[in-house]
């Protein structure tokens, strides 16, 4: 019978009613870190887009996972205490936290070192494991969320999310700057470096201006891409991405037609058309029409989420132009170099991970002006943030916890 | 005023009856070669699946090009005039005919080497060109269909199109087994090695074995790819793939439901999936099928004509396993090497040509085995070829031209 020893705050989420989300902010029970587990003291989480979708899910639906839960992906904090087989980390180190993956060898995904596309993803990831919580005043709540779960003070995290920062990250005020490197950041910037390599011959639009969209038209700037496109229907969003590298902006909210009005709005910057466009949005009819404004042998980059989602696709388009229609979880990225957890040592492959040390780098270098897109909130705030992630007003939210919450 | 000096016999395409092809071999009138042009003694030309399309299409259809016109964009045969721009060949040169483009600066296509997305390429290959031929009993004739129009025995083709193979080729009949080398067999063979890159570690599937993926099936022998499944549903053209190179087959017409079959087919030979699947028979539920059969981050690569087909896309499919769907138009190849034309020296870019030497060198080692897919007939029983084209008994029909036809 599992026992939860760790007392700490962590905001539940509960069955959505009417669509909507229901998160509580409330003490809970954790279990404590198995041998492959660390626990981290949360000082930041940023909230992504796919909290929202997984604690809006109903309940039995493809994709849910079992109410209540605790959500959080883009989790910093300090280790607290360490797992028997987890190496690369030792109490009082910094740790961004990322995805979780299996690193086994027969895992083609994992020894190609694209983890993102495990073939325990969605197992380690987006359905998160039972009773690993127990919420004060109810039954047992699911964890590990993406392997941490980090809305929460204390946060039981798998020794694979776990990203040490430490020679890295030089105080606590950047480490809850880069909370979201783990996924967001990571996801857009990686989709234009690592899948996309686009270079300074590329002309390319971002379709969808939060967190990744923004992460993504830094990264084509620091590529130096000629023609850098932002959409979005919010003027505020157009106004920073220009700001922070894009050479043109799109404003969606003035396009009657979606699919065909972007095209052409697309082919009056670039005549012939982009050469890689990069969907944040999900929104069916602006990926159709970002796949007719594509030049020949272009890329249409889906990021955002589409589950459920289908599209007439007209194939004689891709095959006479030669282009490509793709998805792309966690920007094809690697987060970080971490070392083998014993436990999985049989099984691991020698990851070289290096994506989030370079957002590091860029950063240090003025060219990853992150601190543009993120607010802070009090985690008891998270209402605030929620509603201000709606309204536009923030682009990435990011929960701060103290060490008493 | 179009004069027409040339007298010579052509395969002349008239407006389709019934969906069926008219097709017949009468006297014409050719104009002489301008300067960026060269006429060419025929001797041997495939016939393409594509030029059944381009001759059933009715007249008006979009895609469609007046008839009459003479087709045929697999040719071989020997210079008998060079216009005055034209510098690579000179009169008695073997050429192998391939696809045209424009070769401009300004051209993306052209400048990157992969011609076949040419901004010109359907102006330049799919419609045919006005007042080329002259029917003898009739009025004008379309040609330099692929910049060639090769189903007549004296051929009045771009210097673009041409490919000396003067040094490459031993003896006529090599000539005529490599007629089909300028389009069906490069565009299976360099999908796999040029566009998808298949290597060893590779478990790929091919969809319909006709010459273009006896080709790929072939190419992917060449580059080792540990597992090849050659997909078709006529029994004789799957032993054929064995005996070429596949690993293993899948015969469709045992497959009830062809989508949700062929991915459980391919799923039974390699459980996690294939990287890469090549279709050629431009039949969607196929393409579903093996857009569900891949791996993550595999490529469903459509060579086979698609044109005015879609297909409904499970986009969170795509992003779910960071897999895509790519046209691909004459295998992304560079034909050959050929020095520019005086006449378009100031847009000419300096191409490196080279896949089809590639196959000729593959083809001496005894890796490119295509004298198992051909058969010859005499251009004058274009009629049977066409009927065992179609009733599977010959897999690649070459028509034979003798000189005095």
């Amino acid at each position: 019978m599992t026992t939860y020893p760790i007392s700490t705050t962590a905001i539940v989420s509960d069955v959505p009613k009417d669509g909507q989300v229901q998160w509580r902010r409330q003490r809970v029970q954790l279990r404590a870190p198995r041998e492959d587990e660390i626990l981290v003291r949360i000082i930041a989480s940023g909230i992504c887009h796919t909290d929202l979708v997984l604690s809006s899910i109903p309940p039995g639906a493809p994709g849910s996972s079992p109410y209540p839960k605790i959500l959080g992906h883009e989790g910093a904090g300090f280790v607290e205490q360490v797992g028997s087989a987890v190496t690369h980390v030792k109490e009082g180190d910094k740790v961004l936290l990322s995805f979780d993956y299996c690193g086994k060898k027969e895992c083609r995904a994992c020894t190609e070192e694209t983890p993102g596309y495990c073939g325990e993803f969605h197992a380690k990831n987006i359905f998160s494991v039972p009773e690993v919580y127990q919420v004060e005043d109810g039954g047992p709540a699911s964890g590990l969320f993406f392997g941490q779960s980090s809305f929460s003070s204390l946060a039981l995290v798998k020794g694979t999310s776990a990203l040490n920062v430490s020679q890295l990250v030089k105080n606590e005020e950047e480490l809850r700057l880069f909370a979201p490197m783990g996924c967001g950041y990571q996801t857009g910037a990686a989709a234009v470096t690592e899948l996309a390599d686009v270079t300074e011959h590329d002309t390319v639009a971002i379709f969808g201006l939060g967190g990744v969209g923004m992460a993504a038209i830094m990264a084509a700037k620091i590529r130096g891409a000629k023609t850098i496109i932002g959409v979005d229907r919010v003027q505020s969003r157009l106004d920073l991405a220009r700001e922070i590298g894009a050479t043109h902006v799109i404003d969606t909210s003035n396009l009657p037609s979606l699919a065909a009005d972007l095209n052409t709005a697309i082919r009056e910057i670039v005549p012939l058309g982009t050469n890689a466009n990069f969907d944040t949005t999900g929104v069916v009819p602006i990926i159709d029409g970002g796949l007719q404004s594509l030049h020949s042998k272009g890329q249409m980059i889906l990021i955002g989420i589409v589950n459920g989602k289908s599209m007439d696709l007209d194939l004689g388009l891709l095959l006479n132009y030669g282009s490509a229609i793709r998805g792309c979880l966690e920007g094809n990225a690697k987060p970080s170099k971490v070392d083998a957890p014993e436990a999985s040592i049989e099984t691991w492959t020698n990851f070289e991970f290096q994506f989030v040390p370079q957002m590091i780098e860029w950063y240090r270098e003025g060219k990853f002006p992150i601190e543009k897109l993120s607010k802070t909130y009090s985690a008891e705030d998270f209402d605030k943030a929620l509603a201000e992630m709606h309204n536009g007003v923030t682009i990435k939210p990011i929960l701060l916890w103290s060490k008493e919450s």
